[in-house]
């Protein structure tokens, strides 16, 4: 079997959508991957849905002009919105969001069909994730969570600081005060995941954390063998491109931290989509 | 002397500018406001010095429609790249920004002629405040902090809180640890009035705390009088109109923390600057 050597595209409106790539680099390390951070234009969040579909088709086009086989929305604001949208605008290229898998891996961890969803206030407005959590559990009990400031916490790197664990005691201490708390944290946020230690250390072992940045790895995963289309372990060597409609420095000083290791800025690309 | 009935016009990229306002409201009992927080495009501080001219340009003119004598650009980044620019369009009405009276101020309180300046990481990188330090005190001492996880403490009304207190000494520890620490701190960002409890408290009485927002009214008083713009005891009852460019709900929610007081969101006009 030769394989399918071309790269998987990656889109987030900003750095966030690292920690999804971290999770695939490390999954499927056959795979090629070409990422794209909408950077001058983020936060997606406080954007018309109509805006953020245009700009999402704009973004992964770019991504289909790279000889992309598949696209993984890394943005929860983009798959809540705009995932039917790109699914047939990229059709017969398969698209997969990050909130699906998120939902279905708290479903199958919950015992007391008790979750709790973190994520930005623009998530928890929509409730993505909480439609996606009750279209596979309807008799789950829901708890979304806006969480602002975590986002700060994690592009300043301050992945479990003093200023990080009050903050998580200060979001999390009503949520499991009350008598029947939720035993399944769903980090609803891209960012988060740099916090998960933390977040934790806080809540007890016997909390489950799901981290949709791992589950939508897994997706990609069985999608890739389910269509044909891994790579085959002679594809080449490794190789992870970056392009950011902003500043490629910044890029790559904030996105390690996402991403968990350094990123060359020369590896990063400037790219003008209104021009692409 | 009849006095000029007609509204100052305040310009901000959000919901940070409420600082100002709510310090020239409580500076210029007899004044009527016209404020416009461009809510759909924030933040400025990621975007081109060019595109932060053009959409300041946009919006000033929408208030230049309301007929105000004179505008205030409660925002750091406009400040920083559009003052001069704005100055031309919109004269003969006169224009002032936050950051020229706030390095002033910082000037006059210092006594070691070391000022620190705690902003966002794109005024940092600006370094707008040292330069107009340096203009009127060449030999200062200038250190620039970018503290951005202070604009997320603020936005989440987290004023005084244990997250707030732990950040605010992970940001200003080193800064005061060493030997030729600074005697005076300008909070070069519309968002950190908010906290300056929490930073008076950390940093000790002997540090003097300049609030570009104090300052600012100072100046705009100076300039009412200065060019006999100011209105009589007699222009009519207080009125301060709002214009946001997305979500008046969220404008009266989040905008009250930063003014101080209740916004009712029916206040609220929401406009499209594209049309305008």
């Amino acid at each position: 079997m030769a394989g399918d050597p071309r790269p998987i595209g990656v889109f987030d409106s900003g750095m966030g959508g690292l920690t999804v790539l971290r999770a695939l680099v490390a999954r499927l390390p056959e795979e090629q991957f070409v990422y794209l951070g909408d950077t001058a234009r983020l936060p997606y969040g406080t954007k018309s849905p109509d805006t953020v579909r245009a700009y999402a088709l704009q973004a992964t086009h770019l991504l289909l002009s790279e000889d992309v086989k598949m696209v993984v929305i890394a943005c929860n604001t983009a798959s809540a919105v705009a995932l039917d949208a790109l699914g047939e605008a990229l059709a017969p290229v398969p698209v997969i969001g990050v909130i699906e898998p998120g939902a279905r891996a708290g479903v199958a961890a919950t015992r007391s069909k008790r979750i709790a969803v973190l994520a930005t206030e623009s998530t928890v407005k929509g409730a993505a994730y909480a439609q996606a959590i009750h279209r596979l559990m309807a008799d789950a009990h829901v708890e979304q969570m806006a969480c602002q400031v975590f986002v700060a916490l994690a592009e300043e790197g301050w992945a479990d600081t003093r200023a990080t664990t009050a903050a998580v005691e200060d979001y999390l201490q009503p949520l499991f005060a009350q008598a029947d708390a939720p035993d399944t944290l769903v980090l609803g946020c891209t960012h988060f995941p740099v916090l998960a230690t933390a977040i934790q250390r806080h809540v007890g072992d016997a909390i489950t954390l799901v981290d949709s940045a791992e589950t939508t790895a897994a997706a990609v995963a069985e999608t890739l063998a389910g269509l044909d289309l891994k790579a085959s372990a002679d594809s080449g060597t490794r190789a992870i491109r970056f392009f950011a409609t902003d500043s490629p420095e910044r890029f790559a000083r904030i996105g390690a931290i996402f991403f968990g290791g350094a990123i060359d800025d020369e590896a990063v690309t400037l790219v003008d989509l209104k021009m692409a």
